[in-house]
């Protein structure tokens, strides 16, 4: 079924062949000598990723999975935390917050603009008794495809002194940099099916030493979740409960693949992936939910008014195979969503865009034929 | 660095090669049709394996994860809960309910040997007031080679008429009737590296309406594991998170495998592999951690005392490639375990038994050589 499918939706995303080959072998035993090397190794390459000495867990679970064990082994019933939403994910983790009884004040823009850091400052600065626990931040908001300024809102969390940050980095990490350490992030959760370029099925969570002192007197109950039971296991090489040996192997080869390709090689792709996308969708005359300058490296939403979102989708896949995803609530219907996130590259934003050229071409769209392809080009010769 | 293992640890189990090509496909999006007919497939299936029409449920998460969503969807903290606890497992559930603030009375009995269902009649026929909210038991104990009688227990929760039945059938589903609709069992717990033939990275829960009724009050918090979420989206062929696609694409392979097979074939031929090797066990003077009685179809510890069990395990690894798993906890270096669960048949009990002698036979083990490989080729004969 899948034969002839390319998958540009922002995750799953494309997986290398040599990633599917690696995930095919047959299991080993998880408390076998042969998968604590394995552990070693892939716990060094997330941290490599992670730009970071700080633990790296690795859960199996989705990326809601991981960012429900970086809330909740940081925080006590009542904790005042603030959240930002500007699209589906943010809201997620609002309802995530108050489905564990904390109290969550959000910090809203629309689906489609970015977060506002004054918004932020303004709440902290505020904070004089330091009653606020939290930041909550979803870095790429991948139901918009808008980037919030996630260091312009961590100086000034920073400059509160007491709260902990917490980032959803499941389409930003591997796209663009999340400079963990540097920064300062407390808690950074992510998904293997985004940059890491493997299949669903994996979580994962940095955490800090602040994150950790935070821990030590955190009382929501939690035990599968429970991530001082990972990091006492980790630090042996192990993990608490089995793990999915298989997506490890995929994994320890993809973060191989990263590593040859190098952090600023792969930000750079996907930064020109990107805006190779937006410079075809401007050519088209068709408007992006999301201003240039919020644009998400991983994906980019676009919100057609002259044709139908649907129909350009299904269009595309029954014609060419290529899945893009459609939007996600109240946008349903209503934009398409391309995933330039993980493996795909310049040569699938050239097909995808070509395809799209030709779709929306069918569908009515008055555009000049070659005119994105062109406009795509253009931005390749200027950034390779 | 797996080429020459042959994996008979009682999980992650052996997984045929057409599993492990249908997992190694390109991932599809979890949002498309092509999804929906596959969770729509695999739920039938499960369905099928679990003998019920109750909603079987597929969380992204190891069977300890299904198990805590498989608790805590149905319970409240304060509530009264009787927990069995004769292994590694039933211990776990125990520290897990205490996680939860539940109230938890154990059941005990000495690894190794089987729970006292009288034990569990007791307690529930003294609840004249109806506290005990639920009964949690681990049908097949991994950690000892033990099968507890869940069909007698379950007829004294029956009897008591308010508590819920919680099964962990880690190792006992696909490996031994676990009849749900039949013993009316409420919770039925399940991991995907055991008797479904698949890696690890799937975890399933079976839930009664009884269970569900228990739901709509139940007052634990929850989010990633609100069981409520996945019914609803269930049962529009979706899910509330990115499931792991590749697995999904296993696990119908896998379910197709045993449909092939057949249910009472599948129970048989584990009954088997469990008595050839329990038989070859004998024949070499060797003394079981369990009792014949109380044995487990998916696994068979046993407890040397005239070689040391660690050497056994590793000989057997380093002259043959055969891994075996050892004990736990106070168990470690005194047991070694062999897995017969999911795709192990006939031919791989022949060949561990057959390299076991030799181990054995090296180390000073006073057996007849050809003793174990003809006590199984007799139970072989007698049973095929």
């Amino acid at each position: 079924m899948a034969d002839r499918s390319l998958l540009l939706i922002p995750g799953p995303t494309l997986v290398p062949e040599s990633v599917l080959q690696a995930m095919a072998q047959h299991p080993i035993g998880h408390r076998s000598g042969e998968f604590s090397t394995l552990m070693a190794e892939v716990t060094a390459g997330l941290q490599w990723l992670h730009q970071t000495t700080n633990d790296v867990l690795i859960l199996t679970a989705s990326g809601t999975g991981a960012m429900e064990a970086g809330i909740i082994n940081f925080l006590s019933p009542g904790d005042r935390v603030l959240c930002g939403c500007n699209g589906k994910f943010g809201e997620r983790w609002a309802e995530l917050c108050q489905a564990f009884q904390l109290q969550v004040e959000t910090i809203t823009a629309p689906w489609g603009q970015p977060l506002n850091p004054d918004d932020f400052a303004e709440k902290l600065q505020a904070d004089t008794d330091k009653t606020i626990k939290a930041v909550i931040i979803t870095h790429s908001e991948t139901s918009t495809g808008v980037i919030n300024d996630l260091a312009t809102i961590n100086r000034h969390v920073k400059a509160h002194g007491q709260a902990l940050i917490m980032v959803d980095a499941v389409t930003s990490l591997g796209a663009t940099p999340v400079p963990v350490d540097d920064w300062g992030l407390d808690v950074v959760a992510s998904g293997s099916q985004k940059g890491y370029m493997i299949p669903p099925g994996l979580g994962f969570v940095a955490v800090s030493e602040r994150a950790w002192q935070a821990y030590a007197t955190a009382k929501l109950p939690k035990f599968y979740f429970d991530l001082g039971q990972y990091r006492r296991d980790a630090a042996k090489h192990t993990t608490p409960f089995t793990p999915p040996v298989n997506l490890f192997f995929a994994l320890r080869r993809s973060l191989e693949l990263m590593q040859k390709e190098g952090l600023e090689q792969i930000f750079a792709r996907h930064d020109r992936s990107a805006r190779m996308v937006r410079a075809a969708v401007a050519a088209w005359n068709l408007p992006l939910l999301g201003a240039a300058a919020s644009a998400s490296p991983a994906v980019t939403a676009v919100a057609p008014t002259t044709v139908d979102a649907e129909k350009v989708r299904s269009l595309l896949k029954k014609q060419f195979g290529i899945a893009v995803a459609g939007g996600q609530d109240h946008l349903k219907g209503k934009i398409f969503r391309i995933g330039h996130l993980g493996f795909a590259g310049e040569r699938e934003m050239l097909t995808v865009i070509a395809a799209l050229e030709t779709v929306l071409h069918q569908l009515g769209q008055p555009l000049t034929p070659g005119s994105g392809v062109g406009a795509a080009l253009q931005v390749l010769e200027t950034t390779l």
